[in-house]
């Protein structure tokens, strides 16, 4: 049986799992909602189907439409990419079920590490550091109280089922306690059909530090070293870099091991990535697991050479890691900026709208991931990102020069976008010196948007 | 007094400069005819200065117009990028009297090496290998013939100020000898002004093969290893690669060592590259030096990770080498496949006229350096070469597939390109062992234009 992959996705990681799989000369089918039939990916894969409406869960939500177009155009495996169905364990048993190749890991390690909760648990009991919290979902509001008096304000209450930064609160003192306990559980059930609540330490100034972790289905597991993803609004990230540059080759192989030890502890397969908070006094603490590839993969592939996709696609098929842990060596610097289709100086309202021209940066160094081209309407029902700009350079200080000259050449006509604003960001004296924590967007848009009122 | 380069080319060279000048945080100042009033490099520089007509001859061959727009502007130093004046010691002596700063060698150095019978000389004093033939000019024809007589045919007759394959005759015995003589000294005369010929030895199977130099003003030189560009079109190059595929380490460090012997002993300073040919026993033979970036320069940068206009032009302000010999590794393999508006299926004619859409490849180990994009209308006045597209992977195998997915993915609407017949080279057999020389795409054209026409 000849192997053929069904992308269960679209946008930039659909285009980026066609090429992997092209270049290994792997045939690619595409899905596609209504909303998305003249996108990049559907041009691009060798056949194409469309699976539904322009709402998600009508299509790239659907498990039924996206198994049925698996398995009427004969795949043999699917990726998921990231988000929609990549880390929902009932999608991957189904596809267990059908005897149809899932990239990624088992169903049962998703439904084991993904929930947050018990992943919580597995660090615990591997001697993984955790921020200190309530061991697993909390009861109701007054045992949520107990815990947080425990272990002292401020602290977080986040939804169990949660992601993208939604169903999380911080609080700050008893009084806030139980109105934010109410707030939250609402959201949680709304967003996420789910409203079971965790309680966690809240750390100030942390570091969002993540290491990519790959093994395969021979007991190999290694890891390629952290990405920092610290610059985040409203807990949605818009620059990765690798490597982090607080990390020390300590803390650097503490968090590798660390890693390695938990992915070895749920016989995990296949691309995932640890997250961790990091404080300033090089703390670290284990916070979650992605069982999936990530937006920002790119700049760990620029620094250590590795084709993370390409590597799923294969040990998905059976083959053994192509290099051990000895072989992967950090090679300079890289940063991506997440180009998103949103009007950054004005609240950053998602600007859907047809995109008339588009000139890109090029040239040594400079790695661009997108689906968008002249003419391309970006539909308003799905993420707004529409193009990943990943610079490479000897240094982190190059790294930065790269990106400006990039950002300054990078045109996109017809929709606000945030280039500027990431612009803005590559002057920041204290992005310039690696001084940020996940709260520096937050504190930035002030500036900025005084700055703009003026 | 600030820095500021003023770039006297067009095209993607004056684009790839004008990001290396940005980088380092130095003003530039781009120069056009009135053909290119909407190239790129206009936008991209700080400033933009029209040096006259649509002939090269009237702009960006004026020398008097160059170094007056470079004068106007306050530049302190002009990159000369490849081609137009890049080699003429007559401009760069021009410019450094006017105490500009050249980014590239010394003027004198320029006249000594690139008379390439004077090349011959310097070579042969110390002790470089090089093609049997006439110790410089030949006189007249009978001279020619009692030479051609002694190193034995085939020969080859090639024009002393020729270059880019133009001015070259093969000769395989005495009858055909006078004729060609004459032919190709007329040619010569009509060409570059200059109807003195020279004779060396023709080498039957030949690669082409180049050592790429660096030096700078405080004595350090170090070669960054070499490129394959055998995949010529009427000396034209089509297709280069680093690392060489018929190169063993053995013969890469004596190829190296003697490209650094040469540019020691003629003081060389700024980027250089040796020629050589290399026969099929692995002897090597130097035919000339070219005194400036090559286009194909992208390619030792992927493996090496060296910025090389960048490191131009701090050597050029004075700046020492931020390298070491030892500090250069080859990392992975590059192919550089040069996009030309063309019509590769009908005898290459060239394609001027508008490109109303682009479809760029992207993602991993993908560079495009270009000047087009979507509305450009490609004058009809200079070089077809409207784009290179670099690919770098691990190895040799992994590039030739990721550049077939990238012209599969390359669309260029308007203009007929070679992107097709790129395409079909890196499918063809021999190329894929690395079994080529420079014959190969003229032997590959018949076989292309036998089954057009079916």
């Amino acid at each position: 049986m000849k192997n053929k992959i069904l992308i269960a996705n679209r946008g930039e990681i659909a285009v980026r799992v066609i090429r992997a799989a092209k270049e290994l000369g792997i045939e690619t089918v595409a899905v596609y909602s209504t909303a998305d039939e003249t996108s990049l990916h559907v041009k691009l894969a060798d056949e194409a189907i469309c699976i539904g409406g322009n709402q998600s869960k009508q299509s790239y939500l659907n498990m039924n439409s996206v198994l049925s177009a698996a398995i009427s155009t004969g795949c043999n495996a699917i990726h998921p990419g990231y988000g929609f169905l990549s880390e929902n364990s009932e999608f991957v048993e189904m596809v267990e079920r059908c005897n149809i190749i899932f990239i990624g890991p088992k169903s049962k390690t998703i439904g084991l590490i993904g929930d947050k909760a018990s992943a919580r648990k597995i660090a615990k009991e591997n001697g993984v550091p955790i921020v200190e919290g309530s061991d697993g979902v909390v009861e109701d509001v007054h045992e949520g109280l107990k815990i947080a008096k425990k272990i002292g304000y401020p602290v977080m209450i986040k939804a169990s089922s949660g992601g993208g930064g939604r169903g999380i609160s911080i609080v700050r003192s008893d009084e806030e306690f139980m109105g934010a306990f109410e707030r939250t559980s609402m959201e949680a059930e709304t967003s996420f059909g789910d409203k079971a609540l965790y309680i966690e330490k809240f750390i100030e100034s942390p570091r969002h530090i993540e290491v990519q972790i790959m093994a395969d289905t021979k007991g190999n597991v290694v890891h390629l070293f952290e990405r920092d993803c610290s610059m985040q609004r409203r807990n949605q990230k818009m620059i990765e870099e690798a490597p982090s540059p607080v990390l020390n080759d300590i803390l650097r192989r503490k968090i590798g091991a660390a890693s390695i030890k938990l992915a070895k502890a749920i016989d995990y397969v296949n691309a995932g990535t640890m997250e961790y908070i990091v404080d300033s006094k090089g703390n670290f603490y284990f916070i979650e697991m992605n069982t999936r590839i990530q937006v920002e993969h790119p700049v760990t592939e620029a620094i250590t050479g590795i084709d993370l996709v390409k590597e799923q696609i294969k040990v998905a098929y059976g083959k053994e890691l192509s290099f051990k842990q000895r072989d992967i060596k950090i090679n300079g610097h890289a940063i991506e900026c997440r180009i998103n289709a949103e009007n950054a100086m004005k609240g950053f309202i998602p600007t859907p709208g047809k995109i008339n021209n588009i000139l890109f940066p090029g040239g040594l160094g400079i790695r661009i991931d997108t689906h968008i081209y002249p003419g391309y309407e970006v539909p308003p029902f799905y993420d707004s990102m529409i193009a990943k700009l990943i610079v490479h350079a000897p240094t982190r200080r190059e790294a930065i020069k790269k990106m400006r000259v990039a950002l300054e050449q990078f045109v996109v006509e017809g929709i606000a976008t945030n280039i500027e604003y990431q612009y803005l960001i590559m002057h920041n004296p204290d992005f310039i010196k690696g001084q940020y924590d996940t709260g520096f967007i937050a504190r930035f848009n002030v500036l900025v948007e005084a700055e703009n009122r003026e």
